[in-house]
């Protein structure tokens, strides 16, 4: 196939479409000059990703770490914003073609649509095991793990008898660990003053990981620590074990069966089915295997960043699917499309990882940085620090810090509101459940140290 | 009817329960005190009810106005909260049952479970023409009138033919007339900036009032006044004018058919069906017709306060539906109980009334406080002064007074999120509305002064 002939004329300025609005599409439509950017997303703004779990946990609002595509761009007047969804794209034409919208030519396209969660084969069990890539994915997991804690408060208010406040989290990956600690805290700060009948043995969080440790992209040794003060906090974890099958009243496991109404997804990422229609080599997860220019073969004005790209680092290991090579890739992008580079000039994309920092709990976490690995309070202090620099790319993180710190010393749960009236009648099915097998697990969990 | 026994043991503290968590229902439960007290809500916060149109504006968000009500009674251990929803009150046995919880007696009930909006007998308008009476609303009605502006640019920016951005606001209250000025404030704010291809002429706000004046709850004098403001910024108020009927495309006024994808009703009030449970004389809106003590005839025991009340004052009109009469009525039940006093000994409930407020636009209110009347930038800043003052005794109102300031300043506007991910999809609908009857009224806004 030929490469197409570009659209521009001399007198007209290029145009760059942008398809998400996620770290990496955004990065590239700020950097972007004397060209005219469309940067077209589903919603109207922009996540700040790493910071989901704790809206899904209820201590930050959607508003602390979501800002509107069209503020963030208001003093940048070459950038369009178009709210739709990416039906196709079609490479040879240089086309793009919507939903709701008349399609759109390019002269250069940037693919960034990100990922859902992968659920292997199994997609009904996305209802009983929701995900959490987006803002409505963390309202409707806040909303679930809300109800789920005045179900089991009227339960024991009721009967006396002990409520199975069971949560499952399937996947051993950051964002596993995060909510596992983030929901244990939560359980921590309410129960007692907020819930008087709860007690911190009604609450059993269980983390099943099918690999034979967790934080797998770590160090070794980290995953160690991070396992051992998972344990110590009270959360069960389950390391070589798969999950089978997920229904409405629990998960079977390998060799169990844990009820639990409460099953969160955090395992395996495939990335947006729009990548299938440009038709070039994708990897198991479905991410475009791109050249080291990050364009897709036989198109130099096509790129793929972002967790949509499978691009591999200097030791032949695909990029992990995280903000900061977002970002790298979408700097370099812009750069290539700034100054108009032909293919041959291109030096390929590197990515100089500034290291992998996770939440464990309350004053516990795992950093990496190169060859500095810590953990404990000091690498919580750090991923406090580094989430504060990053959020000050986007935005005054004033909010949030305020928030952070005011959580800090006064130990309250935060942005705890179920919005719609009518919430407590989607629960009935909660008590039909009664009947379903239970073949135990029941660890309580000790209060966090 | 003989007075039911009252339940209480000389041993054990009289329990009261409190079936709603609004201003009265709240002041109520903080102001009890020696009694175990059961705070019934079928949402898990206390909202700010006289600011929901800012949220369903998208000048503040949710959590800015609304308190889990967890957190607002963690300090005081006698009360008990329950998220559930209460589906009958047994005034004989002084039993209410609940949706999921087991049914509970009590010795003293408040009932003050507010209202919704009356369709006047036609309830299947409510889907194509929301109401404003609860977060749930207020979140819905953010999301509708979002995705009118990203329509409208869409469409200007697909076709260049001027979009029909038209919002129709059937009732010409406080609550209709604030969101027609804070409708035409977002579009102040955010046309040219944000939608570079919208136009303030594509936006075209209708206010529909079936009486002869708008605020009739003020003096004609003010009415007047309120009236003029708001056709001076551009809204075109239609007064002696009835809804005959709302469909998908637009609202059937008794002369002409308004097209409009975007209709608000602000219009009449219809209290609780759970009030018919009570089996006692009731109003046309469905209020309970309250003895001098707010209680029902022959039970001394059982209150019915807030918008659920139909109270009349010395005059012998009965008092409106607003947060100060409920917090009144909330502290005057609190110590009737507080004091144990038996009817005889009751003073009858007055309410001192503070006077009413309403915002009109930016810079434009309407206020009368007594025999004090005034309207434009004073009532505006008193508007201000007054709501950070109710703020204040809920909570820190720092949060929302920034927000304000920064408003202030920045001319920006606020909290435009769009949660859910599909959120674009819901509006295909709309792109086949373009065959409705279109009998014209396309009043150009005009740029507000």
């Amino acid at each position: 196939m030929d490469t197409p002939a570009r659209l521009a004329h001399p007198m007209t300025r290029k145009r760059v479409v942008i398809i998400g609005g996620g770290f990496g599409g955004m990065t590239a439509a700020r950097c972007l000059r004397d060209v005219d950017v469309i940067l077209i997303d589903r919603t109207n703004h922009h996540v700040f990703q790493p910071l989901l779990y704790q809206v899904a946990t209820a201590s930050l609002s959607p508003v602390d770490i979501a800002w509107p595509l069209r503020t963030v761009f208001r003093s940048q007047p070459n950038v369009r914003i178009v709210m739709d969804e990416v039906l196709s794209i079609d490479r040879t034409a240089h086309v793009v073609h919507l939903r709701h919208s008349t399609p759109l030519t390019f002269d250069t396209l940037i693919v960034t649509p990100g990922s859902r969660h992968a659920y292997f084969g199994h997609n009904e069990w996305e209802s009983f095991a929701p995900g959490l890539k987006t803002m409505g994915d963390a309202v409707e997991l806040r909303k679930r793990i809300l109800l789920a804690f005045e179900e089991a408060e009227r339960q024991r208010a009721d009967t006396g008898t002990q409520s199975r406040l069971n949560f499952v989290i399937v996947g051993g990956g950051p964002t596993g660990v995060e909510l596992a600690g983030a929901l244990l805290d939560l359980g921590r700060k309410t129960m007692g003053p907020d819930y008087p009948h709860l007690r911190m043995e009604d609450l059993s969080i269980t983390l099943v990981e099918a690999r034979s440790r967790i934080l797998s992209e770590l160090d070794p040794k980290l995953s160690v620590k991070a396992l051992a003060a998972l344990r110590r906090m009270g959360v069960t974890v389950k390391l070589n074990t798969s999950v089978i099958a997920v229904r409405t009243g629990g998960v079977m496991l390998d060799d169990e069966w844990i009820p639990s109404t409460n099953v969160l997804w955090a395992a395996g990422t495939k990335a947006s089915p729009l990548l299938r229609t440009l038709r070039v080599d994708q990897d198991l997860c479905g991410r475009i295997k791109v050249q080291p220019d990050l364009t897709i073969p036989q198109d130099p004005w096509i790129f793929v960043i972002g967790d949509a790209a499978h691009c591999l680092d200097r030791n032949g290991t695909p990029l992990p699917g995280i903000a900061p090579v977002a970002i790298s890739e979408g700097r370099y992008v812009a750069t290539l499309i700034n100054e108009d580079l032909p293919p041959a000039h291109r030096l390929p994309f590197t990515y100089h990882g500034c290291g992998r920092l996770v939440t464990i709990g309350w004053a516990q976490a795992a950093a990496q940085l190169g060859p500095f690995h810590t953990s404990g309070r000091i690498a919580w202090s750090l991923w406090y620090v580094v989430h504060i620099f990053f959020l000050i790319g986007i935005r005054q993180p004033v909010r949030v810090i305020c928030k952070w710190v005011w959580d800090y010393l006064t130990c309250k749960p935060g942005a705890r509101l179920l919005f719609e009236q009518h919430v407590v009648e989607d629960k009935t099915a909660l008590n039909d459940q009664a009947d379903e097998p239970i073949t135990e697990d029941r660890t309580p969990v000790r209060r966090a140290a």
